[in-house]
């Protein structure tokens, strides 16, 4: 089974095990719109990847990471995009929760889909076969996944800093993107009892990376690939790496960090396979050639006006 | 040390403990004001009460419990007092957090309060002298605490049944505020060590006391009480036990309830200390002179209007 139909089945399971027939229908309904069908899953990928290079003993808690991993993405989208944030109509090709449902519903789906990460992780802890090391793996899990989502320096607080006038970029980003991605590799590593502070720079290098193409994708236009609208972030005022290094300028930063990151891979059986699936991300990320046909046909409007 | 000082310092030493220099400013004192001053923080004195009755042996687990109730008590009420709920500007006599500071900081406040939950009870994980026993009652705790807040049961499914056309008006009291009250008493039993389904009655039967209080009171009006306004139930056509059973009806079943709570306390040393804290805090909840005031207006409009 490859990765992404992997980290599908083990979604669904979760789903079905977790909310039961008392759920109130629409909470239900719209906790699957957030979740199904899902994005690229880039988070839950790099999880799984690192735990199967690691050398994986307990595929079943790889996957509760993994899972709990895309149901914290899915709540702060759910929630970023809400009226009082970006109050964007379409996420993934399709409408946003509280565009389809409410903004009531749509706030306790973030909530909801919250406690459902830990959730999750925490129906590992009634396995027979749970050792104390085991355990202590299993807590570790949800102590990184925490760290990665709350204050001080998680997601939430990376969106937090929208809120302040005295903003520092990177250390924005690396709260808003960066801190889940340095989340998702050691979670990976912990969840194959490997140590996971050898795999924190691959994590912390490709959030940056994942961020930089995100505000290079707001300016160079392809909602294809990311299916919400462009041009947001200068829209919402939001600081942006594109703004802040210029356009030429975010795109060699990208690629150096993408070169970071694979270098980053620690020594083990998979490192090969896993520096091609970063290169081949990176691309998916920002396509060279779209970059490049942008930046030729804004060279030629500026040579026009002159 | 009397519960309620045990409790407000345990609340301030996760703060400062897990509330880094570097949280963002505004998200940081939005944190403070969801929490400080609290209310009654009748759901941690459940826990501490139960956890101190049945004999607890490690008084930090306890603490982290009863914390982990209030920071997730505390995030439904930042939650429900924002625009798309209730629209509610004062909370325990202070402005709410979304008028005080914004709407995207009270969600971001509510979503960080949830995960610091987590993080309290996480931060026992690292304790050197945690046994393999102890892991399993902090991950039983967790569990306790992510079935009272989350998907299908807990509290935010509570709110979420206010969305829908058709509503069982018990399961959605039972979800909205019994299902933490319950937590309640089961996580203080748990970090006791004791059998948490002894204690499962008297959270639950306290639970729907609180709630059909709350309503008898959102009719008889006493702000100075709840410190939020009054008639909120009627005005945002939510289903309310005064208006199912009429006043004098659901005043009959909020005397059965606490009855039946404090019967329900199992054998142990501090069986009549706690069943006396269950009478005098149901003395609070509905002042039995003010309810028979306003009964006794109320006739009398009725009388005079014949």
């Amino acid at each position: 089974m490859d990765i992404q139909a992997r980290i599908q089945t083990a979604m669904e399971r979760h789903f079905q095990q977790i909310l039961a027939v008392s759920t109130p229908p629409t909470l239900h309904a719209a906790m699957k719109h957030a979740v199904f069908p899902g994005g690229a899953r880039i988070r839950p990928q790099l999880c799984t990847a690192v735990a199967m290079v690691c050398g994986e003993d307990d595929p079943f808690l790889t996957d509760a990471g993994a899972v709990a991993l895309e149901l914290m993405h899915c709540a702060s989208l759910v929630h970023d995009d809400m009226p009082c944030f970006d109050d964007a109509q379409v996420r993934r090709g399709q409408t946003t929760v509280h565009a389809e449902f409410s903004e009531p519903i749509a706030l306790l789906t973030g909530d909801a889909l919250i406690v459902m990460a830990y959730q999750v992780l925490l129906s590992h802890r009634a396995k027979h076969t749970l050792s104390a090391e085991h355990s202590q793996r299993l807590m570790e899990m949800m102590h990184i996944l925490s760290q990665g989502v709350g204050a001080p320096n998680g997601i939430v607080a990376g969106q937090a800093w929208e809120c302040e006038s005295k903003v520092d970029l990177w250390q924005y980003q690396r709260a808003k993107t960066g801190a889940l991605f340095s989340a998702s590799t050691s979670l990976g590593a912990v969840a194959a009892g490997a140590n996971p502070a050898a795999w924190f720079v691959l994590g912390e290098s490709l959030g940056d990376a994942y961020q930089i193409a995100d505000d290079i994708r707001d300016v160079i236009g392809h909602i294809d690939l990311i299916g919400k609208p462009v041009g947001q972030d200068a829209g919402h005022g939001r600081p942006s790496a594109a703004q802040a290094l210029g356009l030429e300028g975010a795109n060699s930063q990208f690629k150096h960090l993408i070169e970071t990151a694979a270098k980053s891979v620690p020594d083990c059986v998979g490192r090969d396979l896993l520096r091609s699936m970063i290169f081949k991300e990176s691309e998916r990320l920002v396509p060279q050639q779209a970059y490049q046909a942008y930046l030729n046909s804004h060279q030629a409007v500026q040579v026009s006006m002159v």
